[in-house]
């Protein structure tokens, strides 16, 4: 039997590239290309378009009208076309360090960049994304660090009746070590799943970075899932591969918050972890933080550490769980037992500040202490990054 | 503090709405929809566009010339702009059960369907996708069963002096379980990376359905990354976000061979697992198929079970590791210890149809036994997808 050629290896590699260059359009040019000195240019190759542009969170916002009012929303440039057919457009300025998002359209059609692999999903929406390294962004990259495990499990949820899909980061260490572990359980907002911090929020690089620096403890990061008319993240579960919606399974009728200690009891039965409120952190953004507010107050005995970030805080009108009963009572007797940290964390221009600022002046009021953290812009996902850089770090400490 | 408005709830739900369909162009059309009938209508909404096609594996093939040969391709299809500016295109017959993959033509630019949240990565391109139920493919969809567990996890080579990213497939009931179980190492081809089974493998939804239904023994499924030139599929190392290539980080240079033991010690020392070669499978698909091929021949004392699937066989020329020398007298001592299967699976119109017909002749010749499964179609996923629907039940029995 003769080795086989050279020929043949290469076709090895290279049929399949040609069938999917002519199938998928595989473009040889590169979208983005990060320059040295911070600017980026976007690539599309349509030689029959008549207009490209993008969109993305790195280029001036524009104000939009509503029937519910003035949003900001990110801007857009146009792309020019060469004599190739390939449009380009490369931002004027450097971009300062960030993990963007953003997408092309093409003749009225927003759609992702074919040449760039790494998107992420926000419930229906998926978008392009890149990173500009440096300061705080660098924690959102894989850097040459030890790096933790990520498993997508399922448990059981006694209190719905239900089987669940979660997500469980263990830092790097955990499976060789024989210590214990204080476990950080971390909850998305309306629309999201247990899918959403881990690609959105970048967890387990930021946890990997944090604590390769010894900024931040060694400690497990439960992701769960917050909507409880629904088992897993859209495509992982039986219900199929439906179009994800904004309402869709997200309730917020106090049953994620009841259900919360099958949560705890499954981690605490199948890891290697330290019990006891001094080791449990909980923290969530939008309606998470709404979730962690609730579960916190309601079971004043199990988290010594509490993160509301750009939070939701008072229930809607109409709702009647026991769990959003009392609420001041059950806010006196959480404070009362002086949790360590009870951090809020939202951006002057979300359209949650004056909630959250009514509800710090409570706070005030009955000399509840508590730790604020201010930033810019409003209810997005760059501040969630920022707010989970800033949170960890002070756990478990 | 008053309960807050059923307004502000709602725009808790529907402010990032508002500012991602202006950001993302949310359109609400539902894309692709599977009607009863198994007839699928693709939408996009491009009142501007002036083209709209789309391609995928469900339209009849086309040939192409390249300067390798002639190719089949999935041919395309047009869509029809409605009066809204919606562009349709439905499928003349019923679709057979099959995971599918598309994208859409907008005035020549290859781009997902940006109402298809399920996107496939092969490589550097990145597709829409959807399964039509029914028959085998009702093993490629999350039905309500049991679910495993699918971790990342990082090891370290020592033979490659690497830390290196592993996906590791842990059965349903392992974590309560005291009881070992036998594992399957499963290899990618050229191009891929430990994502690639997992994602376009359908690796947990087949095993946690086969396992359901009886016909396979619950097992933990590896899948290593094969690129020794790496540690990492794109995105998940130091590298960053570069743009993946087909030869990249391959190398077919006996180093992935050498360090396999690495990744078993690892898998055994790290897992509940049972030992010896009659709990040990190997098994991969085009390069991974020849991996697989080298690797059990090599360590003929490792594997019970070996799995060809579109296999590349032979080293190309020049390539001097001592792995590739001898390989008749490595493939007498193999089948001299007699493996309890050895597979080989390809399709007839796979460029390496006839290296594979060369093998099975000296097996032949040999009188070595081993299993032969055909198939139609070439060196594609839907080959490799059945291909393991139909290895995985003969294992470790």
């Amino acid at each position: 039997m003769n080795k086989i050629s050279f020929l043949l290896i290469a076709m090895l590699f290279t049929a399949t590239t040609f069938a999917q260059q002519a199938l998928w359009g595989g473009q040889d040019i590169i979208s983005p290309e990060i320059h040295s000195n911070k600017t980026v240019t976007f690539r599309l190759n349509a030689p029959l378009a008549n207009k490209v542009e993008i969109t993305g969170d790195f280029l001036p916002t524009q104000k939009m009208q509503t029937p519910m009012g003035e949003f900001d929303t990110p801007g857009n440039a146009e792309l020019v076309k060469n004599d190739k057919g390939v449009w380009e457009f490369t931002t004027p300025n450097a971009l300062s360090p960030e993990l963007y998002s953003y997408t092309f359209i093409v003749d009225g059609v927003k759609v992702t960049d074919p040449n760039n692999v790494y998107m992420i999903r926000d419930v229906a929406s998926v978008t392009s994304i890149f990173i500009i390294d440096g300061e705080r962004a660098d924690l959102y990259k894989v850097n040459d660090v030890p790096h933790g495990t990520v498993a997508r499990r399922w448990y059981n949820s006694p209190t719905l009746n239900m089987d669940r899909r979660i997500t469980i980061y263990t830092p790097a260490g955990y499976e060789q070590s024989k210590q214990e572990y204080p476990v950080f359980y971390l909850l998305h907002g309306a629309g999201g799943d247990e899918e959403a911090w881990i690609a959105l929020g970048r967890t387990s690089q930021i946890l990997d970075n944090l604590i390769a620096q010894g900024k931040a403890q060694p400690m497990i990061v439960v992701m769960t899932n917050g909507n409880v008319g629904q088992q897993a993240a859209p495509g992982e579960s039986a219900k199929g591969m439906y179009k994800p919606s904004f309402m869709g399974d997200t309730r917020m009728d106090g049953d994620c918050e009841k259900a919360f200690p099958d949560v705890i009891k499954f981690v605490e039965s199948n890891y290697r972890v330290k019990k006891g409120k001094a080791n449990r952190a909980i923290a969530g953004l939008s309606m998470g933080g709404f979730h962690s507010m609730h579960i916190s107050k309601q079971y004043p005995d199990l988290f010594d550490y509490v993160g509301l970030f750009s939070a939701a805080i008072m229930p809607r009108e109409g709702v009647t769980s026991e769990i959003y009963q009392n609420i001041d009572e059950k806010l006196k007797v959480q404070f009362a037992k002086k949790p360590k940290l009870y951090y809020i964390a939202i951006g002057t221009a979300d359209f949650l500040f004056d909630a959250n600022t009514d509800f710090r002046k409570k706070l005030d009021e009955n000399n509840y202490p508590y730790t604020y953290y201010e930033t810019g812009e409003g209810h997005i996902w760059k501040n969630w990054r920022i707010y989970l850089t800033e949170f960890a770090p002070m756990l478990f400490k």
